[in-house]
């Protein structure tokens, strides 16, 4: 294969995953699924995760070379960024440091930028006329309000402009046993926010739950509407892991989605969490991993 | 001085605590303030923290040297108890938590008990009869959620029984210079919780600001009706401070309340805080400050 050849088959792989790759929250059918893995390798009939996620990286890394040269790496980077939802979530974050982060959101093309909900008003209004979406947390990050907050606090975010949002889960009642709390907890978030037109990931916190309770987790949140599991907040003892990814993969099947969140830092960390089985990645340093993509 | 004297002494100081400590959130008027050195030193006509913390100390040591073979130590316990707020914030407690800490806080007449919100119903039933306060938390831990939002947790919790209020101030406002919005914050949940009855407690986040982002912060909180400041959630990099509650006393004077809160585990981290300035303790770690003081 000479070098035109190759551009071109680059460029092609580009166009794949720029059509393939969903722009909001939302799950394709089955065979179109999220997984990294199906994005990089379209000819798959079957999930083979482990050995895609390779061919993943050895393409980036074949395309880079060739591609950054003629300054094309552009049609490669997409794929990527379409899994991030760009982060910052701090209670420190100033005015300013929200406007950089919609800034950067707008270049890359992140799924949706991903606040706390006194800043959806801002962020609405940054990335007004842009695909990327606007994305906040409820309940958060604690999980420890009455559903009524959870509910208000979703209706207010909605209306203020979030198209995507991120519950955390009663965390105490389902340790408690407590499965109908939880359950209609969940729904009823899932209710206001699809009311309003947006999707709704649930997070479950999975440094406090054991590995039964993670599944109980998913298993509630499927049933009562959740588009999503995710997790974690980022604020607990620790985040994401592969294992845990697999397991709430295994628990929610291919119709709902499955969103790493916590220590996710560098393009290995979201990679691997694409290759268990994840379709969506929350991180605060996506602009050093798109970096990396590109390097 | 001989030993029947000495009991009575200590009875006598007993009851003077009894009658001076505060039971609710409420600040008596001035010369009454809630500092423990002017509780054990009553005689004291001016400040004299340092001093009076180290007498503090030594009249509950000789106390209990000489009390507690009668079984009377209880006589001094309640001055120390009658400042904690007995706290269990951890989004993984479970119902069986929050009733022993309930069943704890009577035994040992805390100020209150301080939970997360969803809690509030379970434990308002718990201390039903009992002198011990409910109080929870609003937009807690962050405080990045909008002020109406704050407003609605805070009727809810209010009407579920909370009479206390412990909201955490918007910290990113504050810190990109949007002082109307943090006093406005402020000054519709005070409103909220006063109209239900309740008193609020402003929490700073002292971790996350500087200095003069801590003075401005009591400042505003005075202004805007606030009547307690308070220094911490126990989420962030770091908690209460001799140095931070000296501060915030300075700024707001006698008029309102000062909680230490964050990281206070022993008898000494207490006393240091009083002697600062603080007028309540958060606490997670209350009986065995009380186990210690017994000691």
């Amino acid at each position: 294969m000479d070098a035109t050849q190759l551009e071109r088959l680059v460029a092609q792989i580009g166009d794949e995953i720029l059509a393939r790759v969903p722009r909001a929250g939302g799950h394709p059918p089955t065979a179109e699924g999220l997984n990294i893995a199906d994005l990089v390798c379209p000819g798959c009939t079957q999930r083979c995760a482990q050995t895609c996620a390779r061919k993943t990286r050895d393409i980036i890394a074949a395309g880079a070379d060739r591609v950054s040269a003629s300054h094309k790496l552009t049609r490669i980077d997409p794929g990527i960024a379409a899994l991030i939802d760009h982060t910052l979530l701090k209670p420190e974050g100033t005015r300013d440091e929200i406007v950089k982060l919609c800034r950067e959101a707008r270049e890359f093309s992140f799924a949706s930028v991903c606040v706390n909900p006194y800043w959806v008003p801002l962020v609405a209004a940054e990335l007004k006329g842009s695909p990327v979406k606007v994305c906040t947390v409820v309940g958060f990050p604690l999980g420890a309000t009455p559903s009524s907050i959870k509910v208000a606090e979703t209706e207010e975010t909605v209306r203020n402009g979030a198209q995507e949002v991120d519950m955390v889960l009663n965390i105490g009642a389902l340790r408690s046993g407590d499965f109908e709390t939880v359950k209609n907890d969940i729904r009823a978030v899932a209710e206001a926010a699809h009311r309003g037109g947006a999707i709704l990931k649930v997070i479950l916190e999975t440094a406090l739950l054991d590995d039964n309770q993670k599944a109980m987790a998913c298993t509630l949140a499927k049933l009562a509407g959740a588009d999503f599991v995710k997790t974690s907040t980022g604020f607990s003892k620790s985040g994401a892991t592969a294992q845990d990814i697999a397991l709430m993969r295994s628990v929610v099947g291919p119709e709902i989605g499955v969103k790493a969140s916590g220590g996710i830092r560098s393009l290995a960390d979201l990679q691997s969490m694409a290759a268990a089985g994840a379709s969506r990645i929350g991180a605060s340093a996506s602009v050093k991993i798109m970096q990396e993509a590109a390097a």
